[in-house]
């Protein structure tokens, strides 16, 4: 939570009251529950807690059932439940979503389970589950009068900011910390908008976005000023998951840990379809992984603890590396409450991971892919996780941006003269 | 073509008589129309010309439109007009297809044009089309009794033989050039299969692959001794379109060309459907696009030549730098016949059409598809596509692939110190 904090109805051309997002009627405090009017509000004027999007669905069981089968094969289809207005489909963005959710049986089988799954987000357009939120973030950021998004970022979110907002033909201005892999900068700098370089880490650039957000009042900063718009996409995940499980819950889902927004609203996504009727409302248990090189919620979890101590990250999992994480104390009342558990692994486990769902599945996850994998086993291993029950993974990013972290670690089998003779001599037949 | 021929009939394991691939009945020769039983086989018996899946389909009409509506979002939907068992999407496999066709206003405005899509193959699970065609031709090797998948590569295919194999619980073997960049290799090595580097070119490579084939006779490299049911996976690029479009075909398509087999073969899939009563076989025109430094079809073309004069690749666009394109002759067959052309385009172009295709669309293509989008620009300066037309271009592979093409091309708009007066004094705002 920075300290700059919008004044509903004090805004300037960014406000707009009376603003029709769909479903989504207020912003509500997820401490004290103080109702603000729709706006670009994200902490709570009475308690500085975070504001969370509050609804009145107006459909509910077949009816909306038969909506979402009827919709596009994006996660516009769930536009009912989303703080977007309800011609989304028609503007211009990057239609995310209807991700693969993968039957993981030879993973399954290495792992002693009985029925495992892996939700594959890096099939989304810029190949990371950032699409998602994203794009409600833009939808929403439209309607609330902001001309230009914006976002603090070291790598995947930099990407989806800076396509979405060329889709939408609208500018973007994108912070990211000049010691970037050189891939992230290239992969973002491609779209040509703004692109800066910050001499620091990512608390700094995050520090320095709430200032220039507080200045430039047409600026979206989708992870800051319309952040509870924009948390709101990853319930598509959840979504998803039930609605491609034949509109059932799974009985464990294993979620990485960055923010933790990603954790807390799948279990909001779970809960919603249970109470609208699109299923039953069976029971889940919610797991987190984190890269033990940051791995303050899982720590809080262990110690017992209701806050998460912040801690300066060290892992090779960079897209979990957040030491202070805004959703820490959510997540650990939604692992608790759902009987799940959250572990932490190590870099080498993190890259065996990696390996592991590559060689078993065909999926070329990135570290924090390899950090999930690597906590389902190490959950199965401490019998936290029941191998017998059904189960869905995420991966929600891919190989091909963190090629870094297996270089060194994976390469070719031999190396030999071109003929005949020297493949048969090198045994490789 | 290699020199290396296995005989109908005299393949030892491998081979299959009366095998079940669905609507297809024999290979025949492109060049004489011998036929032959289905089986390993790829070059004709009679004339040494390449073989071609000869098919007799039972359903058409609104009875073929329905099974592929209510079949799976991907290209087992088609398998209907493909050589695969009908059970095939039951069998552990990469599910490719099912790709975003994207409507790029923005680009067409740019360009002058009306209307304008992006077929965005970069979706596939690999993040090229050479999913398609890898899942095809497994299917169709498992049924032929291979154990193996492998293939020559130098980038894309190895990707996709490697984590469809590891999918399908098989053996890869993967033969790529020893100097390829350390980004195909890893990406490779990372599912694990058998990754050979050889020191030599992608012809030494081509031709050892031939050799392993005749002697390995329970392998099945994808492109060489399985090649006529590979090819027939690009199909489904068309067939994709075109149900994409509402079941009509576009006025022109703009693809790229390596072999050359793609751009055929789209064409195949687009008379088929015609002859099956699923579109009204509209006229349309076919354009191909290749890299100056690798344009041996090009120059064929211009210079009205009915076969191609083999050339030394030199471009940065490597995933279309086949200097001897095996389907050459059919691609100015297929041009020439529909009223489309062919065009070569500089590095230089390449590399604007790749910045173009990401600002105004927000989609990052490899060299590949650069070539294809600054091909779409040459070719209405020309005259030659008419702006007036509904045109299809294709993206086919991953800018994350190819990011040294753009190293040095792109980057930061500018490098600040943290703090809000930095960013002020840069005139970023």
């Amino acid at each position: 939570m920075t300290s700059v904090l919008s004044t509903p109805g004090s805004a300037g051309s960014a406000s707009a009251p009376g603003i029709d997002l769909g479903p989504a009627v207020a912003l509500s405090c997820r401490e004290c529950g103080n109702r603000v009017e729709l706006g670009p509000y994200y902490a709570c004027m009475e308690c500085f807690g975070p504001l969370e999007v509050a609804y009145e669905f107006t459909l509910r069981g077949d009816a909306l059932k038969q909506r979402i089968e009827s919709g596009p094969a994006n996660i516009w289809r769930y536009a009912d439940l989303l703080p977007v207005p309800a011609d989304v489909a028609q503007t211009p963005n990057m239609n995310p979503g209807n991700t693969k959710l993968i039957r993981a049986d030879n993973l399954a089988k290495e792992l002693g389970m009985r029925r495992l799954w892996v939700k594959d987000d890096s099939g989304n357009p810029t190949h990371s589950f950032k699409d998602r939120v994203v794009a409600v973030a833009l939808a929403a950021a439209r309607k609330l009068g902001f001309t230009v998004l914006a976002c603090p970022s070291t790598g995947n979110l930099a990407n989806a900011v800076a396509a979405a907002a060329a889709r939408a033909g609208i500018r973007s201005v994108v912070l990211i910390p000049a010691n970037l892999e050189q891939q992230k900068i290239l992969t973002t700098a491609a779209y040509g908008g703004t692109l800066v370089a910050v001499d620091g880490n990512y608390d700094d650039i995050n520090r320095l976005a709430g200032e220039i957000a507080a200045e430039q009042e047409d600026w979206a900063f989708v992870n800051v000023n319309v952040r509870p718009y924009y948390a709101e996409g990853s319930k598509t995940l959840g979504f998803e998951v039930a609605e491609q499980l034949g509109w059932r819950l799974p009985e464990q889902v294993v979620i990485p840990i960055a923010s933790g927004a990603q954790l807390v609203k799948v279990d909001k996504g779970f809960t919603e379809l249970g109470e609208l009727g699109l299923v039953e409302p069976t029971p889940y248990k919610v797991f987190g992984a984190q890269a033990t090189g940051c791995s303050p919620v899982s720590e809080a979890f262990k110690q017992g603890w209701d806050v998460v101590k912040p801690v300066r990250p060290d892992t090779i999992a960079k897209s979990l590396a957040i030491g202070n994480p805004a959703d820490g104390p959510y997540v650990l009342d939604v692992t608790r409450r759902t009987g799940g558990a959250i572990e932490d692994v190590s870099d080498d486990e993190v890259i065996a991971g990696i390996k592991l769902l590559a060689r078993t599945e065909g999926i070329f996850g990135e570290t924090a892919g390899g950090v999930t994998i690597a906590t389902l086993r190490k959950l199965l291993a401490s019998g936290q996780l029941d191998p017998e029950a059904e189960t869905v993974v995420f991966n929600t990013g891919d190989g091909l941006k963190t090629l870094d972290a297996i270089a060194g670690e994976v390469g070719p089998t031999a190396t030999i003269k071109p003929t005949l003779g020297a493949f048969e001599a090198a045994g490789l037949a």
